[in-house]
């Protein structure tokens, strides 16, 4: 058990603060012969923090992510793979925290942010490094989405994991609109072009308030094949909704349906299925390619709802460390709307769930499965 | 790691099919010295089937459990504790099952039920116990159930966990109505007497169409001590999220505001604190009583979405094993809501992730932690 | 983490104490489609307790053995298998304590018998079933041993896994007279019959001394593919020195030539090899067929030292729970030589490390690694 | 599970290859306010590298560890504990590789070390990191050492951990020479200072002839509470022999009498008990003070076979990975016994093992069990 590790065969352990002199993680299990560098890692990165926006903090790292150990290259491997390949030891990741201004956060030493975890690490561990929000910044999620970047090489160019916003605030996008392009095309992860001046609007009121605004993202993986998950413990959808309910700030995840399904008759909510050229093909994904805890082949469809960051200019009634009543605003640089950097983690976090379901199967299903999926 | 388990230091093991001789459980990690016995678990099965209801499936288990190890009683202990207690080693439990129709099940021994786990279990496995679902049986949920009363018994009398249906089909209660004791008056822990009869009507109409219904269930434990949890991984919110994930036709779950956390204003979100008598005072409870994946003190507040159940008398299309498309429909004993059974099987689920981090506090933070919480 | 199961991939959780209803065990992440039932364990129980024998304990359990879940069984399976096959889902194995006498012990409820585990339960637990060792009874490994046969069915009959005492007391036995079969032959797993009347003098004379004697096992496993195991930690040497240490009385591991190796030169030590018709043919052992953690191909090789039982007619000096100091001697039923029954446990020991790691092999290194070793 | 982790509360893994940038390692799970800082460290790092003696490899590495992670001061901390304390956050180590010289291992590349892990890593991951052993080279213990440091730290002073040589090649210790204070005073860990003129020789003899010898070590914990350990899987001595069997070229391990356990008699072996001053007293230590698994606050005493080393000058008969014959003799820097480097190493596993085990009796054992140690 740790509780700075996630997933079983393809785990991933972290480490790091925020204004520590760097944040890593560990990458152990991945199959040997994969090949993997930096370059592989970096764009996922890059995506997490589109430069220019000035809706996302402007604490500027150059997060340039380094690969320590678990990767070789001779001449033969150069020969064959273009670079270097995964040896089966553990993947070693780094970044060096560089833009680091902790004067920023001295006043909030000994007082309790609302809606932070400052007061529950207080009680749980008596010592906080309060810097930067220590051990449970968003600067953790880097790794993450490292992580997930290797576990894409894990699964292959076969699955397609990607994530869009689908909800700001009050704001919902209208689903005929829905191109994928679209969500590279502008900083809010957006599929539907007709949202984004009202989430620019949205965001900017928010901001000029001094207030924030919160999410909904949803993440679909396409190409996952059938039997991935188990029936029980180790449910597919059960290890999603933890690794999204996971991601700092949000309180709720949904698979397929969702919340909606509650509502639905029997009859709508069950996916038909009828023969195709190449094995069954459903009528309708309102199990969102979940069915009694194992992948069924359609996509991997889920979403998750973050709230709006807890870090606001406007003064918030609370108590320190000693017990006292105290007003508190945050200073420094923060995200109006958190939920925007979340939809990369949310990716990254599907792919190292799937990787490691792929492991799992790969283990006690073997060589059967893999028939049958045509793998 | 185990796809047959859950919980980490309270570590529950199940197994058994619907059909087999028996199902059971290996409950390992409690700490000895609890009294424990077999009338501390049964009421809670008997909840989970409340037994004249016409809206449950008619199957008459006696559901009588059994404990076959992990507890021991002597003239001291008797006098003591006035019974049994707990040893420390795994606490097995076991129900045979005795009310078998396996000629029931036959003629879907070939066939794929839309919505149900019998396509993505022959992809995975190749071989299946189709007799009433076999492994992936809702009976499995009593030991579910069972595990949960010794969870409550590690928790002690400080915490209570229960469970409500919020909502059913589209029909949700009247919070303003809100009484606990209701839940225990009417057959669909409903917590709003007004909202009875509604679902009455809607159940029956349900019923005679030959459909089914879903709900949403809201889980509140309440006296549940600040520090449970973890920043990252472990994070109290992501088991409690995996944990109810996993029950049975559950397609969403949610803390606290949840989905509805989205559309909040930052100020909003972040609950208040002030000083009280005795710590802390939170002035709302958005978080649903976790900060920073930590208990924050105040109520777990969690919901659980549960799609209608595809076992319906409508005929749907599917295909069989051999790829031919054929009309299926469910015969055989079925709710026409599976929800209102999932509600104490939520409390459950939820008493075992407390106990879990109840002690893995134990491990990591000890006697500082307990002394924090006036433990 | 649990206190009760060992394997990772392969799992096994035991539960029951010695007089209580039974004892049983939970075999989960067993692969589907291997032929199971229950014929397939009853011989390695049986031959755990050599029926006649004087030399083993008196006790006259029936240990038969009941599988109550996980395996399927119909038609079609029935024509292909001749018998149920493996699902996947958890496997429950379950004997009745039938031939409990728990009086004998009642005089030791509160006195801690020298050499065993009373003192330390009590000081850990704070409460013992102290019939018949409870949990600590050498009872519990009759689980084991019906886990090692489902292990074998998992490796299949490429490997043969068998064990031999090679000294009893101080007697060891003449490599030179190593015939396997003999092990069948005579009460002692004693692969060298001539050391058969020996053995039986010194243990006569022990026994007639009211005192026991040691052991030393040796247990092979032939046909192990290369490459289980791990570099470093879940190393195959270091899983097979747990599962061995992990047996009751066994207080020395040692793999391949173990403390021997420690005079040995650097030259005589590394195991050379050369090019033969089917791959690299060794020309020695002195590893035990595992290099670096994994294993070569060669046979796995190990030895166990089994202490004297500790349950002698001698009366010995302790305290009881009171601190007060008493004398003390063991009446019931008792092995004079526990090393003895510890053979075929041992076997199973090794069966299931070697089941576990092929599964972590196919999860790891897959495909690639299945072709390298023509599998 | 991971195959670069070990323990389960107080969990450690370690990542990096010989000739990479750096080696690493997270420990998660320690409790939160220990004080610790890289000083607390390094110490144990230069013991592992007797500077100017001969008979270890003499690459000059600095070994200068870093911590990255986990540790927090500010002026309160500061003037409370004199320096950084423990957060409960992963505490993150590192040391640079410096003195690479990869040229040296190109020969070795595709040619397979008799005794090495070279063959098997091949067969099982298909690309390996030749350089100096990549990932299986004794620098990772390194590592090791560095955790051990921190797990004495979570002991705290009460424990005291200390290994000796007790055997060099055929050449053992006498015991009735032991003092611990000699194991500081000569480069070989020796207890007995008559011997380390037999053993200077012995190497000498060896080194010269292009040989390399074995050693057996001793490692003692004092101070160590009852009840830590578990009675079946998770023993503590089961634990503690993974551990040790997990060192690089160990072969053997034993506890207590160990392997000298199988030729005593019942009477000799169980360790009598007198009523002490301050609760038990035990009479011998047959069983290296674990009883059934569990601690029984008698010194544990533990032993472990190293192998001569298979980096030799002396020419061994191989093949190369195309199956070819070769002659190999390894060139290089290379310790003529490796066993002395190891007795840090398995002072430090035995550290990691107790303080894996502190935490998992905390969690269960609670209260109870603290007060009955008088902790």
């Amino acid at each position: 058990m740790s509780h700075n590790s996630f997933g079983h065969l393809f785990r991933v352990t972290t480490w790091g603060e925020s204004h520590g002199p760097a944040i890593g993680a560990v990458v152990d299990g991945c199959p040997p012969g994969i090949a993997l560098q930096e370059s592989d890692l970096q764009p996922f990165l890059d995506a997490r923090r589109p430069g220019g926006s000035r809706y996302v903090t402007q604490r500027q790292e150059l997060d340039h992510v380094r690969i320590l150990s678990g990767t070789f290259v001779d001449a033969a491997i150069l020969a064959e793979f273009g670079g270097p390949v995964t040896t089966g030891a553990p993947i070693a990741l780094q970044i060096e925290n560089i833009d680091q201004r902790s004067k920023d956060y001295a006043e909030i030493a000994d007082r309790y942010r609302p809606g932070h975890a400052d007061y529950t690490y207080d009680v749980k561990y008596g010592v906080r490094d309060y810097r930067g929000g220590g051990r449970s910044s968003a600067r953790e999620t880097a790794m993450r989405v490292a992580a997930g970047a290797i576990a894409r090489q894990v699964l292959g160019p076969r699955v397609q994991i990607r994530a869009a916003l689908v909800q700001m605030g009050p704001h919902g996008v209208d689903r005929g609109n829905w191109d994928w392009a679209e969500t590279t095309r502008n900083p809010f992860w957006a599929p539907d072009p007709a949202i984004v001046p009202v989430w620019e609007r949205h965001l900017e009121e928010r901001r000029l308030a001094g207030s924030s605004t919160g999410a909904v993202i949803e993440v679909v993986a396409e190409g996952v094949p059938a039997g991935l998950g188990a029936p029980l413990y180790g449910k597919l959808d059960a290890d999603i909704a933890a690794a999204l309910m996971g991601i700092n700030a949000v309180k709720g995840v949904e698979i397929g349906a969702g919340f909606a399904a509650a509502a639905m008759a029997g009859e709508d909510a069950a996916d038909e299925m009828r023969a195709g050229p190449a094995g069954p093909v459903f009528l309708a994904n309102h199990n969102g390619g979940v069915l009694g805890g194992i992948s069924t082949g359609q996509p991997i469809v889920a979403r998750l709802a973050v709230k709006p960051t807890s870090s606001i200019l406007t003064p918030r009634r609370s108590i320190d460390a000693t017990g006292a009543e105290v007003d508190i605003r945050t200073k420094g640089r923060h995200d109006p709307c958190v939920g925007i950097r979340a939809a990369p983690v949310a990716e990254a976090m599907l792919a190292c769930v799937l990787a490691d379901h792929w492991l799992r199967a790969l283990a006690q299903n073997g060589q059967g499965w893999a028939e049958n999926i045509g793998g």
